[in-house]
């Protein structure tokens, strides 16, 4: 297979960038290995639907090998990257130093508390990866079942209370997800909880949801929330949160389930390489996507900060990821180090976000959808674009059931009885336990 | 709501038994609680399924509210259940007593090894649980992960060595699916490792698997389980394991993954009940599934041993538990207390186990099938008894796509980057590291 004298290409990561780059360089006569501490790719986009029970995690996620491990070219690894030694061009790794003749970093950005990490990392979650989405279904669901058998009123109005912070795409569709996932799916279920006492807020620093798009979408989003009945709170800064709630200013909203959708720094792996850094721990690169110094070495996605086109970073959409994925491999597979290469050039295809089960909001160009012929768009775009023939139809099915009935098949709590925060279940002492005659409950 | 004077009827566990008697009681004038400690009924018979990464946790599982929760006389807690004072007709649980006038206790069973719960247990992983089928997925996964990247040919070899202790349904049906998994899925996604390496061994300690059915099917699944590849050893007694392999009398097999399907244990609960149980925890109940002394309790299930009808107690699958819970069901809604009950009466419909894709052996009556037509009698049973409409689709749909093509969608490794025990994986200092060279690969 080949002689040793290929250069050797070894890709970080194994998300949108990583993948799409490893595609590319198929046919290229090069020994390409992906490393990644992870099996699967995820398909992050729709990661908040299986924190919501939409979907089951097997549905918007691959694993690795099955996507490009039958490349003749291409080794897959699982392993954790440690750091970079630039000067021998050794990437360091958990099974040993591994050299490269290029190097690709695509290891994306982690979940940031702005500062907060040790203090309120632990009480607000978020949504990065399959565990956390999981995690969040898990407390979601768990915060739903403690309400149930709670007889304390104002405790159990804190278990019924779900706040989202951060009002990006990820925040307004966790948000519009959980009011429906409450008043169309659990209010079913439950016995001594109805639907009307769920309350979902969505806080924003700034002064509007979806920040990043057009004005009036952020008003359409807005109305679209509210009517499925979210709290949208924007100019409201998080002061404090703990196990027990958030403080906005100074006032407190009690609350178990705290999620986290307001920010994230790049991977940590960045700040390894000794190299100049933005205020999110992004990699400064040059034009070309490389190190600065090291036209060899290239940093792609969500880790890089790639600002020659505007002055502004490109923004963390996996769009930027592949195109600087395919612009990269171009630049491993034809140009000779050194020579001049021309500059990364971004096409912006446009940007949307959903809000619950019929309606959503498009940007393309100058192009503005909203209501159900976004949501169709929207539908449309992130189905095609899911990787695997077989996640498709599976995913199209349960969602055409989902849309027919409510149903939501992926409603499991695993990972054992495990307690959610000790305050919102404790009880005080004296107060009446959970009895099995349902007649208990005060009288309607 | 109905008044206080109905009877209360508390089921403990929602498997097949107690989620039946649930049903079997929805018309009837009584108040019903089912107590979980999970929040979804599992679909046992497929759990392999979900081990061997064909199927995902949400395909064979439902939350059991979506099952009984809409029923007006049924409630769902979800609680951990600590014991039961039968004299003052109390249920304790993690959320305080709860009092009933009939109790139904379908608790089941649990993994078993037979004294060495202690020594054997974190090692020999069971499959009783979601958690369980998960954890096994995992730790099959990322043992070829771990044999992909280690240069010590001894060590690949116990990475590549699976060991299932017993073999009843679903030690064969494990094994078969690992030869599957092994054979035609990640041999194609991995560059080092190849199929021809992997080696799965069935350990019987009787003289020929599947011992509860007719002698002529256990020689037709022997000899269906070597044409898959799977080494089966009857009559070897297992008689220590560690985290490096299985002793199986004084010869030793290195394995860095082994599954235990070789015995059960009923839940523990029955042992805080003070009546007469069997020597597998099995509460030696009356004819009519009571208590002795106690006509208001009844146990059913795997929990229970009743051997009125053949000095043999009852075996430990879904029919069992099923018949006896609509019969126990029709006791509590027509027969006051201390009228004679008929006995109850096991109909006995057959048994049937799986091999791989396309071979199964069926028993019904006087009735024998073998090969493709038994494994098509098994796959429409299974998929009709598959709680929720929904799941048959997927099921089939899944089980037909990887019929196909052998692609298996769910084969994810979550819960983080863990390692598998450090025996396996653990190097040898100065023993070569991984390298990003595929080449350095010893010449073929």
């Amino acid at each position: 297979m080949g002689s040793t004298s290929k250069p050797r290409v070894i890709i970080v990561g194994g998300g949108f960038g990583g993948l799409t780059a490893a595609q590319a360089l198929k046919d290229a006569p090069v020994d390409v290995t992906v490393l990644d501490r992870s099996n699967h790719h995820l398909f992050q986009p729709l990661l908040y639907q299986v924190a919501m029970a939409g979907l089951s995690p097997a549905d918007i996620a691959a694993p690795i090998r099955s996507i490009v491990g039958s490349q003749q070219n291409t080794r897959v690894l699982l392993t954790s990257v440690d750091g970079v030694d630039l000067d021998h061009r050794l990437v360091h790794t958990s099974d040993g130093p591994m050299p490269y003749d290029f190097l690709i970093l695509a290891a994306g950005a982690r979940t940031s508390y702005f500062g907060h990490d040790d203090t309120w990392g632990p009480h607000a979650l978020g949504l990065k990866s399959l565990d956390d989405a999981v995690e969040i279904r898990r407390r979601v669901l768990m915060a739903f079942e403690a309400a149930e058998k709670e007889p304390d009123a104002a405790r159990r109005e804190a278990l019924l209370t779900f706040v989202v912070i951060g009002g990006g795409p990820t925040g307004v569709e966790l948000a519009g997800g959980l009011c429906e996932l409450s008043r169309f799916v659990l209010d079913r279920d439950f016995q001594a909880i109805r639907g009307g006492h769920a309350r979902v807020l969505l806080v924003e620093a700034g002064d509007r949801v979806l920040p990043s798009m057009d004005p009036a979408l952020s008003k359409n989003a807005t109305a679209e929330l509210r009517r499925l009945g979210v709290e949208v709170r924007t100019g409201a800064r998080v002061t404090n949160l703990d196990e027990t709630g958030v403080w906005l200013g100074t006032n407190k909203v009690s609350s178990a389930t705290i999620m986290w959708a307001a920010g994230v720094r790049a991977s940590p792996l960045a700040e390894k390489l000794g190299v100049p850094l933005d205020r999110g721990g992004r990699v400064m690169v040059e034009k070309d996507c490389s190190l600065p110094g090291h036209p060899e070495v290239f940093c792609i996605g969500d880790m890089a900060n790639h600002s020659h086109q505007t002055g502004q970073p490109l923004p963390g959409v996996s769009p930027v990821a592949m195109q600087q994925a395919r612009y990269v491999a171009r630049l491993v597979e034809t140009a000779p180090q050194g020579e001049v290469r021309p500059a990364f050039e971004y096409v912006d295809k446009g940007s949307m976000a959903t809000i619950g089960r019929s309606a959503a909001v498009v940007e393309m160009g100058k192009l503005r959808l909203t209501g159900l012929t976004a949501w169709v768009a929207w539908l449309a775009v992130h189905i095609w674009y899911l990787i695997g023939f077989k996640n498709r139809m599976v995913v199209m099915l349960t969602w055409a059931w989902s849309y027919l009935t409510y149903k939501r098949g992926a409603r499991l709590i695993t990972g054992g009885l495990k307690e959610i925060p000790a305050m919102a279940v404790q009880r005080k002492p004296g107060a009446k336990a959970a009895s099995a005659d349902a007649t208990a409950a005060p009288p309607a």
